[in-house]
C-alpha cells in the first residue's frame, strides 16, 4: 500500500480523492459515476448503519422494502416532485437481451421485449411509497405510519466524486404518515435532531441545525430541515435532511384517512434521509496528511497490535502475551485485530494502519516483553509512549473516549472559528476568499438575492439556523431589511 | 385484520397466497413482478440477515458493495453466464425524462438521453465483480478474497409469485477468489454447510445437501451445492446454491495472480447465495390454516402480552405487573410486546397475533393478578394453561426453546416421512401422485433422461445428495446401469 498522499495545504481535493483510494474506502467502477465500496469502507458505513437503525427504531419506526422501480405514471405524479428529478433518472425501457445477429458473441437489446410503461430506478422512494400507503391508510388507527428503508437509489450527476456525489449510492429513507400538520412537523424536526446528534455523539462531526431556503428545498417539500457540516478547507457539506412534505404527495396519490370524527382528511408526510454521502463528511472533518483518522465509535478495529519478533519462537512468546491483551480488551467492548501477517513487515504494517486511521497501534517485541511495556501510537494526534502492560486495557478504554471526544472538540474550535458575522458585501467577499467557512450574514429573503449572490460568490445559502435570534438588519446584498441572519458557505 | 384463511388441503397456493397478504408479510406493488415488504415481513427478513452476517464474519467474509448496474460489454464478457440471464433482464438505455411534448403534464424518455452503452440492472454479480477483483488481485499475497454482498438483485420472471419468485428480491451474494481448486472447492462445500446450518438450526427447516445436474446449475458454475427443503404440500424448495466456478470468471475477465512460486496463475472462484425466498420456505415449512408460526429465533416479538381490563383503572394495576413480566423477560433475552392498544378488543388482538405467528401469548386479566396467574398460549400447538406468575419467565423461556426444537422435529418427521425409494416408473409416478414429497430413484447420469422424466412427470432431480453411498441399479427410466439414487421432487 503506497503511502506519499497529496498534502491537504497542497490540494485538498486531490488529497481527499487520493486518500479514499489509498485507504481502500472505495474506487470508482466500469460504470459511469457508481463506485465500489471496498470492505474497509464498508465496514465504516455498517457501523453508521448499526447505529442509525438503532436510533430510528427507538423513535418508534420500523423497516420495510418497497421496489426498486418507479412506472413512470406514478413517478410523475408528484409534478415538483417529477420536476426535481426527471433530468437525472435512470430508465428502464426494456427487459430482455438478445443475440445480436450483427456481432456474433455480443448481445443486444431485444426490440420485441420494450416495456409498455418505462420504469425509473428511484432516485427517491416518495413516488413508489405514497403510491402504496394508499392501500395501507384508511383511518386515524392507522396513524401515525412511521417507515424507513435500507436502500440503493440513482441520480444520474453528470460530474460524481467518491461517495460525496455518485451516481449510485446506499442511504436510508424515512416516510412517515400522520394525522395532523403539527404531528408531521414535529416529526421532521426531530429526525433531524436524531442525525444531528448522531453526528455529534457518533461521528464527532459538529453541525449546525436549520432549514434550506425556498430554492434549496427538496423537490415536493414545504419545508426542508437539514444538518450543516464543515470540512477543513473552509467549504460546507450537507450532511442530512429532514422534509416536511404537507399533504403533496397524500394530494398526488389520493391517501385520505377517516378521522376519530368520521370526516376524510388528507394525510400529513415526512421524509428524510442520510446517504453514503457521510462517508465523505467522515473523512474530511477528521483526517490529516499521513492519512484518514477515525473517531473510535466508526473504526472497524480500534486497536490493532503488530508483533516485532525474529522467528516462529519469539513470534509464540509475543502471541501468548497479545491472546490475553485481546481477550481482556474485548471484555471491555474494545474492536481490536492482531495483525500477526508473515507477508508484511511492521513498518509496513504501521505505515497501512496509519492510512487507515486506526485509532491506537501497540507495537510489542521481545525487549518490550522483557520490561513488561509496550508501545502505543495514538492516531488522531501522532504520538506514542511506552507503556506498563499491567493496566493497559483499562487505559486504552479510557484513551479511546478521550479521542473520540478530542476530535469533537477540535472539529467544533476550528468550525466555530470558522463562522463569521459580515454585514457589508465587501466584507462578504473576503472572508469568503481569505478565510471560507460559513458566513453569517442578513438577507432580504428573496430567490433573486439569493441566486445573484451564488453567481458572484458561488456561496450558497446553507441553512436559516434553528436557534438564530431575530435581529433587524440590512441584506448584504441589495440593503433592504432583514429579520435575522443565515448562514452562507461554498458547499460541497 | 380479517382472517378466514383457505384451508391448505383446499387449496395450498391459494392459503400460501392469502397467508403472505393477511399476516402483513408483503404484497404486491404497482410495478409488475415487484413486491412491497412489510414491516412485519422485513423484521423476521432482519433476524435471518443478522444471523447469516454473523455467521459469514465468523467463517472470515468481509462485506463490500458493488453497482447495481452491468455494462452490456461486461454482463456477455463470461459466455454461459451472459446467456443464462439475457433473457430475463431489466435494461437501462437511457439516463433522463422530458416533458412530452404530446401530453401535458406528462413525461417521456429524452431521445437526446441515450446511453452508449446499454446497462443491465444486475442479476447476480459475477461480471461486475470479477471485472473489480482484476484491480484487486496481482498475487498470492491477495488470496484469498472473502466477500460477501447484500444487495437487491432483478431477474424479470414472468410468473411471479411473492417471496417464491420476484422480479426484484433481497439476497446476499458471496464472490470468492482463491489460488488453488482444492481450496475453492472446500469454500465452495463450507458456504453449502453454512446454509444448511443456518437453515435447520436457526429456522428450524430441515434439508438435504447436495450437489445439482448439469442441466440445473447455476450459469457458468462447474459444480453447484445446495440445500433442499420440502414444503407441506409435498414439493421440493431450493433454499441455498453455492457454487464451484472453476476459472470461468477468471478467464473471462483476465484475473491472474502471481503464485509464491512465480508463475501467473488463473484465480478459482465461488458464490454463493440466500434470498428472501428463505421467507416462503419458512412460510411453508411451519404455518398452518390459522395462519403464520414461526420459530422463536425467527420472531420480530417471541411473547406478546395482551391485557384484559375495563377502564383506565385496572389498565393500570394490569399494566404495573405487566412491566414487571416484561423487564424479567428481557433480561433473559426474550423480545416481548405489550399490545395494550385501546383501538382494538382483546379478541381482535388474540386473531392478530394468531395469525402473525406469535410464538407465545400472555393474556391477564384482573382476576388472574388476584389468583396470581396469566393464561399463556402456545400458537404452534394452538394449547393454553393457566400458570403462576411465579417463576413465568423461566417458564417461557424453556418454552420458547422447546417450540424452536418441537417446529424442527415436525417438519424433520414429515420430510423423513416422504422420501421414498422407488425402483420402477410407475412406482414412481405413483409415489409422485399419491405422496409427494421426495423420490430417491436410480438415473442413468444423461440430461435427456432427465429432461424426459420432466416432461412426463414434472418432477427434477432436486439434488445428488452428498451422503448417498454408491449402489449399484438401474435407471428408473431407461434401465441403464447407474451407481447411485438421485433425489425427484416436483419443486417450487
Amino acid at each position: 500500500m503506497s503511502k506519499n498522499l497529496t498534502s491537504r495545504s497542497e490540494d485538498y481535493s486531490k488529497w481527499y480523492n487520493e486518500l479514499v483510494v489509498k485507504a481502500d474506502l472505495a474506487q470508482n467502477s466500469a460504470v459511469r459515476g457508481c463506485m465500489v465500496i471496498k470492505p474497509y469502507g464498508y465496514a465504516i458505513w455498517e457501523k453508521m448503519q448499526a447505529e442509525l437503525d438503532r436510533m430510528f427504531k427507538e423513535t418508534g419506526h420500523q423497516n420495510a422494502y418497497f421496489p426498486l422501480f418507479v412506472p413512470k405514471s406514478l413517478f410523475e405524479a408528484e409534478e415538483k416532485n417529477a420536476e426535481g428529478f426527471a433530468k437525472e433518472c435512470a430508465v428502464v425501457t426494456h427487459y430482455r437481451l438478445q443475440n445480436d445477429p450483427d456481432n456474433p458473441g455480443k448481445l443486444r437489446v431485444d426490440p420485441e421485449a420494450k416495456l409498455e410503461e418505462e420504469l425509473v430506478v428511484r432516485p427517491t422512494s416518495e413516488a413508489i411509497i405514497w403510491s402504496t400507503y394508499k392501500g395501507w391508510i384508511q383511518s386515524y388507527r392507522d396513524l401515525p405510519l412511521l417507515i424507513n428503508q435500507w436502500a440503493n437509489v440513482v441520480r444520474w450527476e453528470m460530474r460524481t466524486r467518491l461517495f460525496l456525489r455518485t451516481a449510485e449510492f446506499l442511504w436510508q429513507e424515512g416516510h412517515t404518515a400522520h394525522a395532523t400538520k403539527a404531528e408531521a412537523i414535529t416529526e421532521a424536526e426531530l429526525m433531524n435532531n436524531v442525525y444531528a446528534d448522531f453526528a455529534e455523539n457518533f461521528m464527532a462531526i459538529p453541525v449546525i441545525k436549520g432549514t434550506k431556503t425556498e430554492s434549496e428545498r427538496f423537490a415536493g417539500a414545504d419545508e426542508t430541515y437539514c444538518i450543516e457540516a464543515l470540512m477543513q478547507d473552509g467549504k460546507a457539506l450537507q450532511a442530512g435532511t429532514s422534509h416536511f412534505l404537507g399533504q403533496n404527495f397524500a394530494k398526488a396519490f389520493d391517501v385520505k384517512f377517516a378521522s376519530s370524527e368520521g370526516t376524510q382528511e388528507y394525510v400529513w408526510a415526512t421524509s428524510w434521509g442520510v446517504s453514503t454521502r457521510l462517508m465523505g463528511a467522515l473523512i474530511m472533518t477528521h483526517s490529516d496528511d499521513q492519512g484518514l483518522v477515525l473517531p473510535p465509535n466508526l473504526a472497524p478495529n480500534q486497536v490493532v497490535i503488530v508483533p516485532i519478533y525474529k522467528g516462529a519462537e519469539q513470534l509464540e512468546e509475543l502471541s501468548a502475551t497479545v491472546q490475553g491483551i485481546m481477550k481482556n480488551l474485548r471484555a471491555l467492548g474494545v474492536t481490536v485485530k492482531y495483525d500477526d501477517r508473515d507477508t508484511y513487515r511492521p513498518g509496513a504494517k504501521f505505515a497501512q494502519h496509519e492510512l487507515q486511521g486506526v485509532p491506537l497501534r501497540i507495537a510489542i517485541g521481545a525487549r518490550d516483553l522483557a520490561n513488561g511495556t509496550v508501545e502505543l501510537a495514538r492516531r488522531d494526534t501522532l504520538t506514542k509512549e511506552s507503556i506498563a502492560l499491567e493496566g493497559l486495557e483499562q487505559h486504552i478504554k479510557a484513551l479511546l473516549e478521550e479521542i473520540q471526544q478530542s476530535l469533537f472538540d477540535k472539529s467544533k474550535s476550528y468550525r466555530d472559528d470558522h463562522i463569521t458575522a459580515v454585514d457589508t458585501f465587501d466584507e462578504f467577499k473576503k472572508v469568503l476568499k481569505n478565510k471560507g467557512g460559513f458566513i453569517s450574514a442578513h438577507w432580504d429573503g428573496t430567490s433573486e438575492t439569493e441566486e445573484k449572490i451564488k453567481e458572484l460568490t458561488k456561496a450558497t445559502i446553507r441553512c436559516i439556523p434553528m436557534d438564530y435570534k431575530e435581529e433587524e438588519g440590512k441584506c448584504v446584498l441589495t440593503g433592504n431589511s432583514s429579520s435575522r441572519r443565515v448562514l452562507f458557505a461554498k458547499a460541497y
